[in-house]
C-alpha cells in the first residue's frame, strides 16, 4: 500500500522547511502588527488588508506548532504578535469579530461572518494552551459563548434571506463546531463539550449526510429534508470531506470504532462523487441533481479542497487500514503534486 | 470593412427566429404567472425561482420588441403577464424591489440590490409606452424616485462595509442611471432628465475613467482618486464597454460628436485591455496593477460581456465609421460564434 512513513516525512519537511519559513520571513507586519497574508511567489506583499479568518488561523497555526511539534520561542512569539493585533482590533463593542481590517487595524468589513469568531476562538484556545495566560482563555470562552448565542441567526441583520418562505439550515456552522469544540475542550464545561459533540455528530451524520444519495448537502429544510432549490441542491465535496476528519477526531476521542468506520466509508463516497474523471481533481461545487450551478467557479479545483481530502483519507487509512482510503490518498496526492506546487517560486 | 447589413440580418434572424420563440414557448408560468428563467437546452425548467432582474428584463424585452420591432399582440401579452406578476409580488411595503421570489411569488431574497429596482423601472417604462396605462407610469416613476433616494447608500442595512475606514464610490449605479434615464425620459421632468444625464456622463467619463491607465475602475475614493485595495484595483472590462454604449446613446441624443468620438476611443482602449491574447475573448475581472484577484471566476469569459462589447463596437462603427471598431467587432463576433452557440440545443 502507500508508503505512509515516507509521505509523512515529505509533508513534515515541506511544512517545516518550506511553508513555515516562508511565512515567518515574509508575513510579519513589524510596523502595525498582525500578518500580511496576500503574498506573491517571491514573498512580496501585494495587498495589506487583514482578514480575520487568516489572521486567526495563522495565530492558531504557530501556537499549535509550538504546542505539538516543538516549543520554539520564535513560533510562540510569532503567534503572540498576531494575537496582540487581533485582541486590540478584531472585535466590535459586542465582542463580535469583524471580517476584515485594514493594515492599521481599523475595521473594513462588519462582523457578518461567524466563522471569523470560530477561527478566533480556536486561535486563543491554542494560545492559552501554549502560555497559560488567563486573558486568552477568556477571549476564547467569550467568543465561543457568543457563537452559541448567534447560532440560530449567525448573519443577523446582514441576512438577506426573507424569513419563512424557504427556511433552510446550513451545514457549515454545526460542522465547524465539531472541530472547534475539541480545540477549546480544555476551556469549557464538560457537559457543554458532550452536548456540542452529540449535536455535531448527529447533525452532520444524520441530518446533512444523505445515505440514499451518498453526499452531504450544504442546506436542508429545518426538519432535515431535501429542498429542490439552488441552495438545497448544492454539494461541496471538499466541505463534506473536511467534516469526515472532524468526525474521525471526535470518534477517536471516545474510541467509537463504528463512527470511524462510517466516516471512512462516507469519505470514500464523497471523493468518488466529487472526483473529476476527465482531468482528475475534486470539483468545488456540484448540484446533486446535475443541474447548472449559480457558482461560476463550480468546476475549479482548489488547493484547500485537496488538502482537506488528503487529511481525511490519511486519517481513514491510519485509523482503520482501509485500503480504499490509501489508494485514494495516493491518487489525490499525485494529482495535487502534479498541479499545485509553484515551480518558479 | 465589415458586412454591416449581412450581420444585422443575421442577428435579427437569430433574435426573432431562435431566441424569442424559445422563450415564448418555454418560459411562461401559466399556473402562477411570471417567467421561468432557468431553462435547459431543450427548454425544460430546471429551477422555478423568479429573480427580479430576469423577470423585469423579460418584461422590458417583449415590451421593447412590441414598441420598436412590430406591435405583435403576443409579445405585448407576454410582457403584460410578467408585469402582472411583478406588480402583485415584486415589492416590499416601502416599494423596494425584492431580489428573488419563489415560483408562487413569495419573497425569497430581500431588496438589498438596487439593480432590481432599475430593471423594474425600465420594464414598466417600456410597458407604459406600449399601453399608455397610467398605472405602469406610476410604478416606473415611483421606483425611479426611490432609486434616487437610496442612491447614496443603496444596500442600506445589508451593506457590510464599515463606514469611513475606506469609503469608496461604486461605478455600477451612476453608470446604469445613464441608461435608465433614457428608458424613462418620457415619464420624468425634463430638468431631472438633464441633471441625471449630466451627472452620469461626468461620473462615468471624468471620475471612473482613468485616462492615464486607459481603463474604467469599478471603485474610486469619494473624491475620485485611485484606492490601492482589492476593490480599488478592480476592472470589469465588460462593464466599462457597456457604459460606452450608454455614453454613445446619450451623446447621439444631443448630437455630441465629441462625446461619441471619445466613447469610441475609450471602448477601443477597454477591449484592447480586456482581451485575452492567448485564447481570445474578454476577461471577466482584472486587477489594474496585475495583482491576483479575489474573484475565482476572474478569467472566465462570459456571454454577457461579449454581447455588451459587440453592441458598443457596432454603435461606435455605425456612428463614427471608426475602422478599429469595425475590426474589433468582427473579432469579438468570430470569437463569440466559435464558442457560445450550443450545437446540441
Amino acid at each position: 500500500m502507500i508508503e505512509a512513513e515516507a509521505l509523512a516525512a515529505l509533508y513534515k519537511r515541506q511544512l517545516l522547511n518550506d511553508v513555515i519559513p516562508f511565512w515567518m520571513k515574509n508575513s510579519a507586519d513589524n510596523e502595525h502588527g498582525g500578518y500580511f497574508t496576500c503574498l506573491d511567489r517571491t514573498g512580496g506583499v501585494y495587498d495589506t488588508d487583514k482578514f480575520i479568518w487568516l489572521q486567526a488561523r495563522q495565530v492558531w497555526c504557530f501556537a499549535m506548532l509550538y504546542n505539538q511539534v516543538e516549543p520554539k520561542k520564535e513560533w510562540l512569539d510569532f503567534a503572540l504578535s498576531g494575537a496582540a493585533f487581533l485582541k486590540a482590533n478584531g472585535r466590535d463593542a459586542e465582542g463580535n469579530w469583524y471580517f476584515a481590517l485594514n493594515r492599521e487595524g481599523k475595521p473594513l468589513v462588519q462582523p457578518y461572518n461567524i466563522f471569523s469568531d470560530c477561527f478566533a476562538a480556536m486561535a486563543f484556545g491554542q494560545l492559552y494552551k501554549a502560555t497559560g495566560e488567563e486573558e486568552y482563555a477568556e477571549i476564547a470562552k467569550n467568543t465561543f459563548r457568543n457563537i452559541l448565542e448567534r447560532r440560530s441567526d449567525p448573519k443577523g441583520k446582514y441576512n438577506k434571506h426573507y424569513p419563512d418562505t424557504r427556511p433552510l439550515q446550513n451545514f457549515a456552522l454545526p460542522m465547524i463546531l465539531c472541530n472547534l469544540v475539541l480545540e477549546i475542550e480544555h476551556l469549557i464545561d464538560a457537559d457543554l463539550v458532550e452536548d456540542t459533540i452529540r449535536f455535531g455528530i448527529q447533525t452532520v451524520m444524520d441530518t446533512f449526510y444523505q445515505p440514499e444519495l451518498g453526499v452531504i448537502l450544504e442546506n436542508v429544510t429545518p426538519d432535515g429534508r431535501f429542498s429542490d432549490s439552488f441552495d438545497g441542491r448544492l454539494v461541496n465535496p471538499g466541505h463534506g470531506l473536511e467534516a469526515m476528519w472532524f468526525m474521525m477526531d471526535l470518534a477517536k476521542r471516545s474510541d467509537n470504532v463504528k463512527l470511524i468506520k462510517r466516516a471512512t466509508d462516507i469519505a470514500i463516497q464523497l471523493i468518488e462523487y466529487g472526483w473529476d474523471d476527465t482531468y482528475g481533481g475534486i470539483f468545488y461545487f456540484m448540484d446533486v441533481k446535475g443541474k447548472p450551478l449559480q457558482q461560476l467557479e463550480w468546476d475549479q479545483e482548489l488547493w484547500w479542497v485537496h488538502i482537506e481530502a488528503m487529511i481525511t483519507l490519511a486519517k481513514g487509512y491510519l485509523l482503520t487500514g482501509d485500503e480504499r482510503s490509501g489508494r485514494w490518498f495516493q491518487k489525490v496526492h499525485d494529482c495535487a503534486w502534479a498541479h499545485f506546487p509553484d515551480t518558479e517560486g
